[in-house]
């Protein structure tokens, strides 16, 4: 047995742990991540079938060589709705079976009910798998520290071919490309290149508009490297900046490193999150800090924990967090810090090494 | 009142009528296809509230800028739980309140019922958004060629790039990168590009597998273009084809012109698949294609009408669907053909345009 399976019959071992606080005695997961968590299996259609007796992945026929080639439990490959086959042989094998509420479909969920009949209970499952995931193991933090160091890596790289002139969209094509021939499946999310003012847009999606000279650039980008996501925003500027710029700059960095110090193991969340509302309060810019800190990240882009000013959980050694304020002044300028850190008992270790220096391009 | 945003308040209307016979006086929208199809938003978190007496959409201050530049109906900014107010807002506003029970979870599903209380019922919408998106309208028609023939020519450009040696990755990366240079979004799913056997996977991902002369490479790919997509599969082979392969070849390919042929409007969906596998049979390779011929494509990559053994539906004038039948040989090879075309009065009209003449490279 490889070290990976080893790690997977570990994880559910932990699944059926909790699946007996919730006083189930099987449990069917078909959400991507948590199925890959769980077997192996990548593939886009699987359903895991586990309880103390058996552990067995159902999908179709397109993924059966790769199923086979990934799992380390039972696969049964089946024609025709997954579900149907799921329900038929989860009925006669459990009392309460437990299935994921936050992800399964309310349609899927009353079929469940109707084909497992009486004898069945239906219960949702209420993250148990998504908690495994928060904290983890030392080969998924060599892996996301991979996906972070080829993510920094492609944004040297691709930044060096900024120009004025260049529109977002081929920026963002030139770091999706120089990700992609680093190794990464693909980006973690569609890259963010926003210039200028378009940068107050949180979530702008790179358009025709081109970068200038005297600008700035936000670029928010994330690597999916072998299933494990990073995510990093850093701020470019095109030519010298003025004084305006750069004192804002400076105040979302002071933000930014106020809240990477508030990071460590037994810290509460939301002091993350107080940390850097505070550092932007001092400086009157509070109210144009309109997201959350951070959030958790793994197999997903967003994961648990949340690091927001509601946020009741408490950071642990081995989950990995973004940490990530920003001010966004409609119509004139927006810019957001941010790095994938792993959370340690000493504080946090910063797993995007990109410098945080403002990068300022001959323009 | 511009050309896109009249169409949106058609489908809006559209809708309307949808709820009516579902006897609902209101629907909560949220599956993001859906939402953009009918308010223009294109972000990652928007619930539509949608009534005879007016269009809100809910969405989070990340997204407030942008909605408003994209929505032709009012737009309303929350700050915490974004369903929490569209459940408050609803409540006071309709008796029978339809919602997507094939896209909400059961968990979300529950907690509306909750917030609803008992003057309101909750009721499936079942499909109504998705029927709706399945017949595109002549921009929509548009925008499905647009990213047609950008896919196709990214093909084009990628392929001659192509050398032995080269991995399925390195491939792939140069194919989005094309795609995104000619103005793609990104990929409209993981673009496939599997070397030799390998192809024999039909959801292969690329991996550190190299090209190698005398092989046959399977690149499925497509295109997210203004958020429509497309998807193509071609064959390509370093160096001279033997002749099993090209027998091979020309089986798949009649395969998928007797598929063709089969479509036209008033036709029944099955029959296209039937056609395929009618063609497979008479070489005996009828066992070796394991999936269904075709899938819609629109705003989402896999929609309805699906083009397999057990469909019920009827083509009609404006559906967009791929053509794609295939033989996996395990172990040996795997070769899939796949347009996506639009179905007219006449037939099948090919948007892919890409040549279906075996594409043989100098090795």
């Amino acid at each position: 047995m490889t070290r990976a399976t080893d790690a997977r019959a570990g994880r559910r071992q932990r699944l059926l742990k909790a699946l007996t606080e919730l006083r189930c005695d099987a449990a069917v997961i078909a959400h991507p991540p948590n199925v890959r968590y769980l077997t192996g299996f990548t593939g886009s259609n699987g359903v895991l079938f586990l309880s103390a007796a058996q552990a067995v992945l159902f999908t179709d026929p397109r993924y059966d060589l790769q199923a086979h080639e990934e799992c380390d439990c039972r696969v049964r490959v089946v024609r025709g709705p997954t579900w149907e086959s799921v329900w038929k042989h989860a009925a006669p094998r459990c009392r309460r079976l437990a299935a994921e509420a936050e992800h399964l479909s309310r349609e899927l969920w009353r079929q469940g009910e109707q084909r497992l009949g009486r004898s069945v209970r239906l219960e949702p499952l209420a993250g148990a798998v998504e908690r495994l995931r928060e904290v983890k193991s030392p080969e998924e933090v060599e892996a996301m520290r991979a996906s972070a160091q080829l993510c920094s890596k492609a944004f040297q790289q691709a930044t060096r071919r900024f120009r004025p002139g260049m529109t977002e969209t081929d920026a963002a094509a030139e770091i999706e490309y120089r990700m992609r021939r680093l190794g990464a499946q693909g980006p973690a999310f569609e890259t963010i290149v926003a210039a200028g003012a378009r940068a107050a847009l949180p979530h702008a999606r790179p358009g025709a508009a081109c970068l200038a000279p005297g600008q700035p650039v936000l670029v928010d980008m994330g690597a999916n490297a072998d299933g494990y996501m990073s995510d990093m925003t850093r701020m470019v500027h095109l030519g010298a900046p003025g004084r305006p710029f750069l004192e804002l700059y400076g105040a979302v960095l002071e933000a930014q490193q106020a809240a990477l110090a508030a990071v460590r193991a037994g810290a509460a969340a939301r002091r993350v999150d107080q940390a850097a509302r505070r550092a932007l309060r001092a400086r009157g810019l509070e109210r144009y800090f309109t997201h959350s800190t951070g959030h958790g990240v793994g197999l997903e882009i967003h994961e648990g924990p949340r690091l927001g000013a509601r946020s009741d959980e408490t950071l642990e050694t081995g989950m990995v967090v973004t940490v990530e304020p920003g001010v966004y002044l409609a119509g004139k300028a927006g810019i957001r810090i941010e790095d994938t850190v792993l959370v340690t008992a000493a504080g946090a270790e910063i797993l995007t090494p990109a410098s945080k220096e403002l990068v300022v391009l001959e323009s």
